[in-house]
């Protein structure tokens, strides 16, 4: 049975931390469940990259949301659904939520970025954020939206990714918090933990805290969980950044070698792939059904 | 611009074999190109694959064709677009030979199964082919069906695949030929290169031949050559095989690391993500356009 | 709330019959509810049509379970999916009843017709039904696919269309009903309700019958509810066909006049369409959540 | 062969103007195409009329882009695409064109309303425009995506629609001119054409205007093309007013006489439905390749 935010909230009250990894594909959504993580997250930086499009706004809603679909049809961990900014203004995130929460997720994640986003890590780029007022009226749309009380609306504040400093970021995470976000994702693109650490030192809410600790590996899930308020860490893009690692040096030796002679060992067999696939479940239907 | 019909064409005409490596999406295309393989093998098994289902007609052509074009869309290089049995009968044919002409392929792959189809490889699969007869008329609509005379129809047999005997794969073979077939893919699963050799070696038709040496991966590009009547040869999986090895290997270290501090060196950078989607062009368009 | 297979059992419990007109998109299937039938037929002829497409399974499944998907959200009737063949063979049939059953469809009707098929009122068209055993196969895989056994599975036989006699569509339905079918469709082209009749008759099964009477329009709700074993009436193709007249009228009446002073005052204003998109709902919206 | 940007303009050369009808899915775009129309018109507010929401930016481009590629792929009409504010920002105008060109249309429409939008004609609609330096960025964007450089970029504003007056909208239509725009249109919901009329009369620019005379119907075709400036004319919402009222009237009866026996005649038979779907093809495409 597909597991949902109640899920997700048992593991944060019971003084857990959730660990979510990040997919762009219904398979790799598989092999993070086969992992061992506890949720995917249906990042919208993935399936732009997937879709060899930028992220900054140009993959749509429908495609991402069947995307995420897709997912929960072939998964049972809860979906973490990246929404971007909503796909627009207050109007837009009612239509999304609504979408999303029908089509199996357990939360989505709203940013107070400005429709169109630019991707939050590149350098240089472009961060312009909405007024305070203008996405606590978004919270406010999201939460009305939902049709289960538990369905998680997780606020994310890019005021340090936008370089507005740390006072900002704790006045919109509150903000939010009062609007009625379940949690508080924020994002730091420093190469080191000190940013978020202070903020969460700082932050006086109830919410959980969520992170992505893209840019600072260092924060390790022990250091994360030895500040007291982290509910969720998401691992952002590890999975896009994994398969391109294994196809570029598959690609590369077979051009090289002129042929697969050496490579066959080194990536799964077929039949692995068979496994995830699972023939086994379909010959045992063919057995049972076909005449 | 877009490779097409006529640059794969030209490769085997100057007595060249063309080089071709499955995708599963746009990304995996993209990576196809970069590394320098001759085309793309819009591959069914991988995209099932991608899709968490099994290869045994569960994919709708309408999702097949829409990831196909996105990778038209992405890459330049020709695209060798793999439509099982056509999604049915001839009049199914016809359609799909438009559409997918239409969204940018250089070449189709029909084959001689029974819709629905099962996967070739897989021990104990079902491999139940329609009669020559049945076939020659999915290859005459094929044909009838494109606009450009130089896109290419590639008839593939599965008699050795369905145990059926050389004698059989060489009449299906040359009727499909005689049926107007531009190129007559011949697939194996035995483990050596023999049976597809003693094939090649008796093949009397004039259309260049396919192979996928997936089974057998003694079969260097050499050794291919070497046989004097192979136009092209399609590694059919190892994009998906790779990027699931690639997955699988970084998710079971990040669990048990309990964080990404020791995956992030071992696999490529955020920035080469942002090089592959092509952020730089987007911050100069936002310099040039936005205002 | 959205209506679900149970209130389409209880309108047949309490001794009713449900009347369900086609859709070919969630604008004409709110236009069904509005005006009071008591379900939505997710015809896949009036969807191949709308798409331009003949009926002979050239639309994917993901095309027209999308539709579906979206004509559920848009409505609260209970939606009758018309999946053809189940669009291959039983193994297809599991895929396609889990997918239809979690898009929100309340029942799906299957066919007992050979993939791909051809449309049943076609003058002269190509009927050709797969074996009692097999289609038997497909009705026991849907039944066994279903997650709510209140999920209704209606059989489908064509052997009246297919011209093979009633003791073969009487030994058919039994056979279906045997293997678990919830309910038995039993479609006719004879321009007269006799031969319908007389099946009705001579129907000694448990389940209740469906009929779909295009053919012959004397077959009025009152006459099929005095036949004592009709549970559901079908209005298979009105739709779409109420708007090619629609359309055909006034786009000719256009050119004809040089422009819309005629047909202005003819046709719903644009208030209506505004209506049936809720837009006072979005001015609302907008002044709760806009900042 | 389908008809393009060439065509569109060349009716304009010769002193003529393109009657444009729209059109909501591939059937309606083949009656238009049939009522003997210049162009087809894929229409936003249609559109999302079908789908059954509100045209205030909740449709994906994904899904729009579908839409007009299947209209595309049906006519051989030119198809003038209606693509609201781009979808976004200049970034996105430049995904936008480049796809909406590919998919076979000859012309876009982008308006210089802020994303996300309001539909035009509706009472109290919030109309907010985006400055006029943004917009002609945006047409700059428009121009430089292109590859054919016959396609036609079509600016529209919306300064009467928004109440700015005849100077703005004199004055951002001369301003997207200079920045490279086609043509210009110019949009009003004023209940006669003076507004228009004047407009006009004013217009000093070179560019062929584009009018969509909705809420003043008196404009007729012959007044249109005396005020000698006026390119093309689009009746932008007649195919689906025309169709729900089709539907609606159909329905209601239906459900007051408790069965179609009324209405059978009323409505264009099912083998009209059949012509359309070309049916005569299947069979004869079955006599050829089937056996």
């Amino acid at each position: 049975m597909r597991k949902t935010s109640v899920d997700l909230r048992s593991i944060i009250a019971d003084g857990g931390m959730a660990r979510i990894m990040a997919a762009h594909d219904p398979l790799s959504a598989m092999l993070v469940q086969e992992a061992g993580f506890d949720g995917i997250w249906a990042s919208g930086f993935e399936y732009s990259a997937a879709m060899g499009l930028a992220d900054v706004s140009l993959v749509s809603m429908a495609e991402h949301l069947t995307n995420m679909r897709n997912m929960a049809d072939r998964t049972t961990l809860p979906i973490i659904a990246d929404v971007d900014t909503g796909y627009g203004n207050a109007i837009n995130v009612l239509h999304t939520v609504r979408q999303y929460e029908t089509a199996g997720a357990a939360a989505v994640v709203i940013e107070d970025k400005m429709f169109p986003k630019v991707t939050s890590l590149v350098e240089g780029g472009r961060q312009d954020l909405v007024s305070v007022g203008e996405f606590k009226g978004k919270v406010e749309a999201a939460v009305s939206a939902r049709k289960d009380p538990e369905f998680l609306i997780i606020a994310r504040t890019e005021a340090l990714i936008a370089g507005l400093g740390e006072q900002e970021a704790l006045a919109r995470a509150r903000a939010y918090e009062a609007a009625g976000a379940d949690m508080i994702l924020i994002h730091s693109k420093q190469k080191t933990p000190d940013e978020i650490e202070s903020f969460i030192n700082k932050w006086d809410g109830k919410s959980p805290i969520v992170i992505v600790p893209t840019a600072y590996p260092q924060m390790t899930e022990a250091r994360a969980k030895s500040l007291g308020k982290i509910g969720v860490l998401i691992y952002g893009n590890h999975a896009v950044r994994a398969a391109v690692t294994g196809m570029q040096q598959v690609f590369s030796q077979i051009i090289h070698d002129g042929g697969i002679q050496n490579v066959d060992n080194k990536i799964v067999p077929v039949a692995e792939i068979f496994r995830l696939q699972q023939m086994d479940d379909v010959k045992a239907n063919e057995a049972r059904f076909l005449r």
